[in-house]
């Protein structure tokens, strides 16, 4: 029988789709996971998604790096924001560990911890992501930060994509309609998603902030082959070998029974 | 400055675009709002949405004609279910009160109460509703009733065309990715909405019921012209002059404030 995959727009209707023994891909392509990928593939030890900006703070004070955003803005005082270009320099990240809160892509996360297994996703990796995601042998939630919990293009651009990748492996089906409109848009979108998003609305607010090269480097297509993993307490580089996975899977399958 | 559209793909987060001075469209186009309209322009006096089986079955103990389905069957002992084919026969239905309860049309009637002015939308009465919205200077949220909360395709289809046919009009305009990403799928299911729908859920689900000629009856544009209006309590046809839409209007927003 094919492994199924169901698309979630929205954090706060994640529940109609959670099941235990399920994989959760959390994606917010502007910026959270694609910051996310970047800093993984910068070398980050690991990350700390917390709800709250005072979450954030709380670890900053303790000396950790911390990130936070809201409203595609920075939070003064921290040491980064949203911006995947902000987490490629290796000699400030390497090896470190950086709490972070944002809009969208942390409240997702929240949404979904301790129910499946979850790992982040992003057009920057999303080759080996599916393919490590062919091999688990189980149903895929592509989750949806979406906008404060409302629908956005790229997310779901991001989940045809996906879908589409996960599909061709003749491994996975779909009833999902949220997914089949997923694919029907990635298609729509063709090879410029950039060009595609031109009427979105995040991609609108990003521009008036100037950060149409955020907006391009976050529609790049595996730039990096790196792959965070959610452990139940933070996010950390899932080993190339893959061999901590299954280990990691039993612990969440174990807290969700 | 133009009007606004919005889509709302669930009535589970219907709260996030309500505004007390908006017009909400409630669409269940497989099929309780197609059903609706269908009893409407077959002469039926007023329509009660009620949430549970249990106020529906009330309803029919006082005397009133009395509909109920789940998961797509109508529950024994009622009048009608949920296929607009049984809502033609003006002998039984005209000038009476059906009293109605759904698994998802009017539970997303039920979200959207004493919000917003609510009119019910269906292919069966499009351009009527989008000219009779469009006088109406005011901002529009396309609530699609969806599965069980969960988005679903033909609704989405449904909130495209509409958002399309309010668009030419030139006074509206959207800055919404539901409705951006409707119109793309609108688009691509051109002339045959009933073959677009081929690996949809509910057509699946209908057709496994042997449903399809309900199904190729709920696409069909403009059949009729009736648009079913909330007034409160129960839905009415709105009168074809429109005169009593403001009256109905100035209520609903004096019920929000």
């Amino acid at each position: 029988m094919k492994n199924k995959i169901q698309t979630c727009f929205s954090p706060a209707v994640y529940h109609l789709f959670q099941q235990p023994d399920n994989i959760v891909v959390v994606v917010d392509i502007l910026r959270a996971t694609s910051a996310m990928v970047t800093a993984f593939a910068h070398g980050v030890k690991s990350m700390i998604p917390v709800a709250t900006v005072e979450e954030a703070r709380a670890y900053q004070q303790k000396g950790f790096l911390a990130a936070a955003e809201r409203n595609a803005i920075k939070i003064e005082g921290f040491d980064f924001g949203n911006s995947p270009l902000s987490y490629q320099n290796s000699e400030q990240i390497k090896d470190q560990t950086i709490a972070i809160s944002t809009t969208n892509g942390t409240q997702a996360i929240e949404a979904a911890k301790g129910t499946a297994t979850i790992v982040v996703g992003a057009f920057l990796n999303i080759t080996s992501l599916s393919q490590w995601i062919s091999k688990q042998n189980k149903d895929v939630i592509i989750l949806c930060a979406g906008w404060k919990n409302k629908f956005n293009l790229e997310d779901t651009l991001f989940a045809g994509a996906l879908a589409k990748k996960l599909m061709e492996s003749e491994l996975f089906e779909t009833e999902c309609d949220a997914t089949i409109a997923a694919e029907y848009l990635i298609e729509r979108a063709g090879d410029d998603l950039y060009q595609f998003l031109e009427y979105s609305s995040h991609r609108k607010r990003l521009k008036n902030l100037h950060l149409e090269n955020d907006i391009e480097f976050c529609l790049q297509f595996d730039k990096y082959d790196v792959i965070p993993f959610y452990n139940g307490e933070e996010l950390i580089s899932m080993p190339s070998e893959y061999q901590l996975v299954d280990k990691f899977s039993v612990q969440a399958d174990q807290k969700s029974n």
